[in-house]
């Protein structure tokens, strides 16, 4: 995998990412869309939901904020993207907290529509059917082989599962992928997990036909961009922009050199 | 009071403190809450903000862009709230500048769940019924004895009640306690009297046995981060971001060579 | 035109402007306006939008992420702006992308109370009836001649115009401004189009008898901040925070050496 001949072509092609998600970070979705390159827009109503996501290269859902009534709009813009064969991610974010966030994402997978299914390890466990606990948004620890359970979700759903975490685990069931980039500051920030999914949107908006590698190249690159961010951060808040504007200032240099992703067997 | 022994319980336990709030400063709140040790969560949906608040150690309602169905969310949560026993902040937004505020505002409270009310001084003043002048979500000078009137309002209402302001009235009717830490800066920046309401709730919710030096504690913790905030900033971003780099980094020896609290006669 | 008073008179007026926007910008819109010396709203209740307009100064609305329901309280607020004679500015975010974008747009045009459409050229040319392409909510080239559209579209629509882009144009019709500050980093940075339109809801706020001079006013204001910013800039999150930190610090020296805007003929 050439991670950054993925960021040049973002950044070529400049992706209009649809996103329908969630208010607490939707502005850093659309920034860190903006700064690794593309095009973000953001149009949740149910009336131009399907039109808005006809005009774009990829999809992103994300119901950290769900209501029934934005899921419906989800629905129908899953249903216009399956239509117009652009890929579909899924953030489950929350997953396994309340009954609603259960149903509402098997309803969205139900559609057919959604070609990735990402979270962090206990809302992948849950959305796999495993009987873990969770505890809101941030990740619990699960006693489960991940790389298998998402493997086996991916097969289930004919759909790329991503997972992540310490290390993050890209799979369509065949080929499975680790991406050993990334800082430990991630998980003390709000919106680093949201803002993954976007990227991920990007990457595969211009590498539909093997959405596993465009997804962990995604991953890479993003996470590249946390390292250097970190390095150079005091505290949260200083990270966040800082991760946004290293994803801007990616270069070739830094990603081949710091590259860490490999397939795995399951 | 010892501010810092009740930060560190907040960076041990991390609660979960479910938000339903505004969407200006959603973002803000929950970083705010991530970066003070908690575990913020956000969760409007009328299905599913019962659900949320059981898994949660508190509730902070804000009523910044209130809507009517996103106040029925509120009481659902609160009630939710008040039959496991949590601590309930109502930070009263913008009271007193249309009547649907005000009616909302005493809808909430006659739910009986409301163990905090928080504002500013014309908000609480106008919560407490006195005929001030509000303009729009900031804070107006108000010819009233602000510790008088929120001690009387807390024992009217049954619930602790915390003015914000150059200093910070913290009150169960009994204890009032003020709050002199702080720096000007805050009431150049959006956002600061929310995430303050936040903070708020991630002490409460570790020590609900007394809301009053928690909420007090919680005060000093983030007003001491502004101090150190302001004198390294240059506008209103860069003094934000500085304010949630100084929540995460805050230590022992800052929080008591500087805390600034102490009781006082009403 | 002296931008600098202007400037000045909103940061002793300290206007109230009430906002109805999309929940992507909505925090740098209260932040831009708070930055510059004005006091934001954001209320779009339907039975709080016209009671809210009635305390403040001017009105910005912006469908980036309208509804049908949050256009009918848009409707209302605009209707009450008109009734107390305060100005109104429409940022036609998106206009073109989708038909519920077009169709509601022409609504609220309809309601005679929108004294000042803004938007990038794309926008402004679907607004004006020329049949380009839009794609998303960035700025697509158009063939056209913008200065003559936008005086066009602001005769017909007895409302002034107001075109952002490497320059801006600013007309009521009769006399058009080019506003030629700027930097082109903000084309890279999401949110800079949105608090354009409410760093000129401020200053027509102030300076409601000639509109097009207060528009052309803040740009300059906000494009001198934005120059300032670039120079000390590594991404599009440090812009950001120093645009809002540079347009709190703008001074008379930086604004009256810098100012670039000059009456052009159409």
């Amino acid at each position: 995998m050439n991670a950054f001949s993925l960021l040049e072509k973002v950044r070529r092609d400049c992706p209009v990412v649809h996103h329908i998600t969630n208010w607490v970070t939707i502005a850093d979705c659309a920034a860190i869309v903006k700064a690794i390159g593309g095009s973000p827009v953001m149009a949740h109503a149910l009336e131009e939901a399907a039109q808005m996501t006809m005009i774009a290269s990829s999809l992103v859902l994300n119901i950290g904020t769900l209501t029934v009534a934005l899921v419906e709009s989800m629905k129908r813009a899953a249903i216009a993207a399956r239509e117009k064969g652009i890929p579909v991610v899924l953030d489950v974010c929350g997953a396994g907290a309340t009954e609603l966030r259960n149903d509402k994402c098997a309803e969205l997978l139900e559609t057919g529509a959604i070609g990735m299914i990402k979270g962090n390890c206990s809302e992948i466990a849950r959305v796999a059917g495993k009987n873990v606990v969770t505890r809101g948004v941030d990740a619990a620890a699960v006693g489960e082989n991940m790389p298998r359970v998402a493997a086996a979700l991916a097969v289930q759903r004919s759909a790329v599962v991503v997972v992540t975490g310490k290390e993050d685990i890209v799979t369509d069931g065949r080929h499975t992928y680790l991406v050993q980039n990334g800082d430990s500051f991630m998980a003390q920030v709000v919106g680093t997990g949201c803002m993954a999914a976007s990227v991920i949107g990007a990457f595969v908006a211009v590498a539909p036909a093997d959405m596993a590698a465009a997804a962990a190249a995604g991953l890479v690159c993003y996470e590249i961009a946390a390292e250097r961010a970190a390095r150079i951060s005091q505290g949260p808040a200083s990270f966040k922009n800082n991760l946004l504007d290293e994803c801007y200032r990616l270069d070739q240099a830094a990603v081949e050199k710091k590259q860490r992703v490999h397939l795995v067997a399951v």
